[in-house]
């Protein structure tokens, strides 16, 4: 079988493998599609993500479909055959965050696909690979090893909008069009705000918002002016850069709040702290999600939720390069998918 | 009767004003006591407080009690004689905030004692004021004009807790213990925090918060390594100095929250804005109060909350300089109060 | 001018009336339309609604939209010639409910045409009515007269969903899809519920949940046994019989929450409470609406909420007591309205 | 080693047994304390609790502390010598309950010393039992384990004021004084309820919360009239008695909470249901706790809350049925306790 690994910055290899063997409670998937994420992208274009470094070959690949190829002994919840989506989150299930219902900051958690620990974790950008059988979630009906490639990123979305409290009602900003702002727009929809307007620096984007519910849309870099002042009520912050955040800080207003879900720089930022103050603001990190990705593999399992839009290509591994490569052109691409060949 | 007017920086007069007439549905008070806060302060020695600078004579103070002297046609609430504690905070009550429940974000808002608006909102340094009946809270028992003029701080850190939620078991930081501090460490213990930990920069104010309830002290200048790393739960930035919100950022655990309730410059400053996501925290804004006035009056009423030992010093209106002289060195008082004569 | 007045049981008036004058702060409205509730049945078929006695004539009716006719001094909110929602609610806006956020609890309201107090607040079954400006919402676009009259009962809708808490993920079930059932369903979909069972004794309510959004339908009588147990994360009861009370009892699951919006009979009934205690369950009361009010003008206004499939009937003032006879008819009516001729 | 066993109503017997095994993970505990709750009175005196019969010989208790006798392979969070807090909860970690953190309404819980499974898992009324390391909870400090074994019952007091909300500013009735309502006292003054009644029928109780901190107490049967109409935010039905349900559902203000805390009898009763809407309450069971377990240890062990008043007698294992005899009778004790010899 082959596999996909980061040796180090930009020396991504496909390379053959002994497939997995399967031990009891284990699953046996072979791919069915694998969405290329920002960490991703990090992990090949510059050796590593924020200052998790790629210490040794790294599988990446969090966001997953499959189909199961092979169960171990005792497993129930699967059978071979089944289509299933895949959760990439190990939570050790006992630790105090765990207990209080917040497995994403679980004391011990393995994530798949990233380099945070050593040995590293490795992600599923292979033809096969072995999870626990709790990682693995059956789906019936017609939906697409595609769509259900983006239970991950939208869990993502899904956690960002809970962490905003109840969306009835309310006006919302999101700042970024990307996979993670698109699936943003998409949650905030779900959960009935009363408009969204998206903000983006690219066209490209901002027309796929608006093909996914965005109400209204921007562009942050030429209309900034426009951006109004003290308007939304709650502003998500999806694009990862800090002027984004500082055009959230202005636009949203006094009593309102602020849910941080792309990742900044991770150094000091110039930032008008005491606004938080003076509008009473709730300024929330958003990180992953925990019982959301359950959510969101009903939702897509269900086309309650339609994530066709946002998807770019599909590429084979052993063309993974050339899928970075579109992957990281946002005036070409929302997401980019690998798939077995 | 005489007045403390601010005419600019460092320029305090006492003066001769008519006593003012009572209207209908309006109380005429006597001042019983009345606090002198970080913005008199400000107002006083640097004539300004913050973006609001006094452009006309000011008549400080928000903090205050009295004694109902007089009152117009159809007030109900009181009646000559009663010891009142008094809100400075005059809501519109019709605007979206005060519909929510959030008055004290009100877009009408009128709060005595503050240049923010201009004609400025005059305050209650004086012998005598006029107040509409609302503003008016009636108090039986022994308790004393000094006490009840702790009601509007003591609500600025029951307004803090509030916005942080639930504190049973929970473990507690709170950077600063000026008045706003030990008050909220009084809260948070009312509130069934597991433990409080307070910090500040000088001796006095931390034996003032243990006098007042807080399990652990710590100087935050000398014992800065001792401060431990992800502790705890919740932190509440009442110092007003950047430094300690650094603190803060540390030493909240991983989906833990900080409340800023001390006014930091309101400029641009170095943040690890980052650590919002990575850390999942909830980073609010806590502005003035809103029902808390109201608890604030019965839990002091009923010495449920004893506030003595925050009292450093009462001078009479006459000698208001020397009074704000005393309030502003930290090493020598907690709270000073102004009295008629 | 004409007004429609309920002397007694079954004793219903077209009676003509002298147009009301203005006075500040208040608006002359001409009816647009007139939706016709569960209590103005109650008032005219049984002469009572509970306990509330028709004692003098009442004019009934407190789902309206209107058309500005005149405006009396200082009105600014409103001038003539807008289309207007009408807010049946008159909050005093300073007793500790409203202070707190929750105007529907107000301890002085007065709420139109209901016999609780005495005199009775009138109505606005009628040509012309006056109100204070703050009841009126004016309103642009092609939004028609008789969907801005669900406003009210959409705002009961919408409230009772903001009592369940965030919907994301979770399964509903409503009990009675009568008007306020479906527009329960129209706000738990809204609010984003993974899926919404609507059950009724009729078929053609199932059939108008099914139009608006129910993704699922059951003949409550029929089918009880296809009513799942412990399945629904919360159940709506909007029917207003005990039996579907007990259903819901049954239905939802460990953990999850019930949300009674349907009145039922004023008296002791034999239900299983120590459930409550066994199944942790949260059972909620839904009074009314507050501030939903403002987001059902909004939700509808732009028609991101289509109200239209809920119209059975418009019928002149003059023709009320058919309109009356054919709103209580649940075979062949949803929600019927009174238009001024 | 001795245990004492309910083979059927009234048939308890001291029994010698074989002292167990620790497998890897496992610790050997010596008995320190173990409290007689109610439903270990139901199971002596009535041979089942509710719907659960004893089937087979059923060693009882679930409240316990003790020290460590011996550790299995692999602890690491006890050692021999240990002085411990027992958790009687076995939740599986796994289930969406689990995952979303309410551990109490695991579906797969194994609750200890109940006959809700069968075979039925045994309770800790023994001089030795084997748990999992996860369920003790070593605690330093001159704290008695006749006091540890109060943080069972404490857990359930501190999660019936948890689903309560928060407490601040808020009046707070308790029906019914026994260990429960006692606790459940303490946990309210713990969450800085203004004042706190707590009701029952003998006069005892009333004197042992007011030892732990109720601001005011009343006879429900003799002062039934005293109780005042509408007046409380919140009360804790904690009795188990529908006549002191019926006395919070009058005696709790509209928009206020009522939780039931106190098992009732399982079956219909006539109860006053359209007041839950009417009064717009939210009426919420406490079942059981999850995380408050670990908080009841912290507050007991630091001695921020004192149990010590409640605890009426300790008895030998080898009279336990003396023990329970005296622990049935509210007219002489609060909470009884068996210790191993």
């Amino acid at each position: 079988m082959l596999t996909c690994r980061i040796h180090a910055k930009e020396d991504l290899r496909i390379e053959p493998a002994a497939q997995p063997e399967v031990g009891p409670g284990e699953v046996l998937i072979r791919l069915g599609a694998g969405g290329i994420c920002g960490s991703d992208l990090h992990y090949y274009f510059d050796g590593r993500n924020g200052s998790f470094v790629v210490r040794e070959p790294l599988i990446p690949g969090h966001e997953a479909s499959g189909i199961v190829a092979k169960i171990g002994e005792g497993v129930t919840r699967v059978k071979p055959g089944d289509k299933i989506a895949v959760s990439p989150s190990q939570a050790c299930a006992h630790c105090d965050y765990c207990r209080e219902g917040r497995e994403h900051l679980c004391r011990n958690m393995r994530f798949l696909g990233s380099a945070s620990l050593y040995p590293h974790v490795q992600g599923m950008f292979a033809e096969y690979f072995v999870l626990g059988e709790r990682q693995c979630y059956p789906v019936c009906g017609e939906v697409s090893l595609g769509e259900l490639a983006f239970a991950e990123p939208l869990a993502v979305g899904l956690h960002a909008v809970a962490r905003a409290g109840a969306l009835l009602g309310r006006s919302v900003l999101v700042m970024g069009a990307g996979t993670i702002g698109c699936l943003t727009v998409i949650a905030a929809r779900l959960a009935g705000a009363t408009c969204v307007t998206a903000a983006d620096v690219l066209d490209r984007p901002l027309a796929t918002a608006r093909a996914v519910g965005a109400t209204h849309t921007l562009r942050a870099d030429k209309e900034a002016d426009a951006l109004p002042s003290s308007r939304f009520d709650i502003a998500f912050e999806a694009s990862g850069s800090f002027a984004a955040l500082k055009g959230c800080l202005s636009a949203v207003k006094r009593g309102g709040t602020i849910v941080q879900v792309g990742t900044l720089p991770h150094e000091p930022l110039p930032f008008l702290v005491n606004e938080i103050l003076v509008k009473e603001l709730d300024f929330k990190g958003a990180f992953r999600w925990g019982i959301e990705f359950d959510w969101a593999v009903e939702y897509i399992a269900s086309r309650r939720i339609d994530v066709r839009p946002l998807l770019s290509g599909q590429f084979p591994l052993a063309e993974a390069a050339k899928a970075f490569e579109l992957a990281r052109d946002k005036t070409r691409s929302t997401k980019v998918q690998l798939i077995p060949a």
